[in-house]
């Protein structure tokens, strides 16, 4: 794991394995939604279950069957954001 | 790599290399369709290029910014499908 990176690796739609995971916007059984240091990501499938979470690594392990993964925002929207704010 | 999983490992919505790949049914810069051993695979994202594609092994690797990885069937699909054909 590279505390720098979002990095994402997923075996037979079954087990996906995140790092660089900065909050939990919402879960639920088919659905869960994260918020990453490249945005946010919208995860659906069927019986999600979260096997591990833990925010101070960036680490969340969730099993069940993946159908989809969408970032609906840029890579860098949060870094711009965040320069926004510092400077306006 | 094994040869008999699908996995996927993405590092910094940038690089997505994917293992257990059958064939690349489309490729364009902002979308690409690849049948997988679970199924079928749709990506989108912008700038999209094959830097690898070797099917002996299974294995594709993209770069550009992905936006979406999304799964339209079932994983197990494909080998109902060929259940079907087998004993009907």
């Amino acid at each position: 794991m590279n505390e720098n990176k979002h990095t994402l690796s997923m075996t037979d739609r079954a087990r996906l394995e995140l790092d660089g995971v900065q909050s939990v916007i919402s879960f639920r059984e088919d659905a869960a939604e994260l918020e990453t240091k490249l945005g946010a990501l919208q995860i659906t499938g069927e019986s999600l279950h979260m096997e591990k979470l833990d925010l101070d690594d960036g680490k969340v392990i969730l099993t069940g069957r993946i159908d989809s993964l969408y970032y609906p925002g840029e890579p860098d929207e949060n870094r711009r954001g965040f320069l926004r704010r510092l400077f306006s």
